[in-house]
């Protein structure tokens, strides 16, 4: 049976505050500790009922703790990990929720001590919402959540992390941490990218007087969302990430390159078939 | 008071279908009229109590019409007026729903009669669902909707036509035609083509045994949802602005060379710069 007698969550906010909720309402945690820069994020968890108790540092949070998340933005991983290792009890369980692998799988690894079992995770989990008080126990519900093993991760805390996962409901797929990276800068990182650049390019030439964004309609709206993300977060996926979303960029600007063209040549078919072969796809999407 | 004896609509969609609407809800027309390529829809949007007559042509449909709206797709905006220009009546007044201005609009001015009196329009009105089932005379309430008069718009005329898209509860602003291109190239026609290079450049990386779209979040859905827009329109609108569109595209390429080169010197407060500036923008549009 699933249950860890202590977890702790570092990072209690929408991913981790629904994790939290995943394991309270499924009866699969003994206590939950919660860890993470905002004291006051903490106590609102503990308030809410999504965390039990909450520790003075990440390096006390994890002492004793069965299994522990971490669910703080991606570019944090590398220092948190370096304070807690030497605090975690022999045959704990780490995992995470971040959205870069790769390196930074292997980097991770190489500071835990012997004993200590990574599980490195991304759960697919929508972000519109921010923070501990949009926690829910269904946020994962028929999502995808990918595993990126290695070859020096333990399979029963393998196993037991997959069974967390599909208890939150959700689909659990197993890949290689670098193949996850390439997939990841093509459908989330690059999109992030693009969309700042779109609102920076319409800004451009924008002045108080003619302010071109106040024309936009639900097309630029949609397009520009996720531009409203975490200036930081993204900044550590570009760093962490970066040769798979230069690739990524590359790429797109090849794609767009191959429009202009066309747009320049007056080539009315070339820009149908371009449009209809894009639109095709999208329409499978949903 | 604004009203109509004789409406003719040419393309009963979901524009031109919401307008007959809230046409027949404030009474401001005596008869509608539908015109387009589809006899199908046409009987659909009769059966519906959209409209209440169909033409066997658009050339028969505009006879004695006093208010002629082109709601077809633009790219066909210059053969339409071309069949109808000599069956309008002396007085009538031609408008157009198209979200192209610019050279289209002294195109069409060129092939008119004098005494038909063209206004041109461009009510910014969501476009999620299509066809003239979705049609509904709230559709434009609180929207913009810009007329772009040239030195030869008759003012009664246009006096009549902002009367109607206030009377369909938008907000009418007044704007050169050719502004408006440059304005609409930025934040509908470069979104678009954007859009749809996006979906192509997740394709290359994909394989039916590899899909990376497969992978892909709320985040890419939504950046990508106009790229299922109508292939031929969008082909049309990149032919008809086609200067502007190259111009944007141009620009956006700009914007992204600056992120990828952040990302290849791997300068974080660069990256971090580019990203707040375009959030803190984006945060403040819904």
């Amino acid at each position: 049976m699933l249950f860890f007698n202590k977890v702790t969550i570092i990072g209690v906010g929408l991913i981790g505050g629904s994790l939290a909720r995943v394991m309270k309402a499924q009866k699969l945690a003994g206590e939950i500790h919660g860890a993470g820069r905002s004291r006051e994020t903490l106590e609102q968890a503990i308030r809410l009922g999504v965390i039990d108790h909450m520790g003075q540092s990440s390096a006390h949070a994890v002492e004793h703790a069965d299994l522990v998340v971490l669910a703080a933005p991606v570019g944090t991983f590398e220092p948190i990990v370096r304070e807690i290792a030497p605090h975690m009890k022999k045959g704990a369980i780490l995992t995470d929720v971040g959205s870069v692998k790769g390196m930074l799988v292997r980097t991770l690894e190489g500071l835990l001590p012997s004993g200590v079992h990574f599980v490195p995770g991304h759960p697919i989990a929508g972000r519109e919402k921010h923070g501990v008080d949009a926690a829910t126990d269904t946020l994962f519900q028929g999502a995808k959540c990918i595993l990126t093993p290695t070859d020096r991760t333990d399979s029963g805390a393998l196993d037991a992390v997959k069974a967390l996962w599909a208890a939150a409901g959700m689909n659990v797929v197993l890949m290689d941490p670098d193949r996850h990276d390439h997939i990841f800068a093509a459908v989330s990182h690059l999109p992030h990218a693009a969309a700042y650049a779109m609102v920076s390019t319409v800004a451009e030439f924008s002045s108080e007087a003619d302010n071109y964004i106040t024309f936009s309609g639900a097309g630029f709206r949609d397009f520009t969302r996720i531009a409203a993300s975490s200036p930081e977060m993204w900044r550590d996926v570009c760093l962490l990430n970066g040769k798979n979303i230069v690739e990524m960029i590359e790429q797109y600007q090849f794609s767009l390159n191959r429009i202009k063209k066309a747009i320049k040549h007056k080539d009315g078919h070339r820009l149908e078939a371009l449009f209809r072969a894009a639109s095709d796809l999208r329409k499978g999407l949903g």
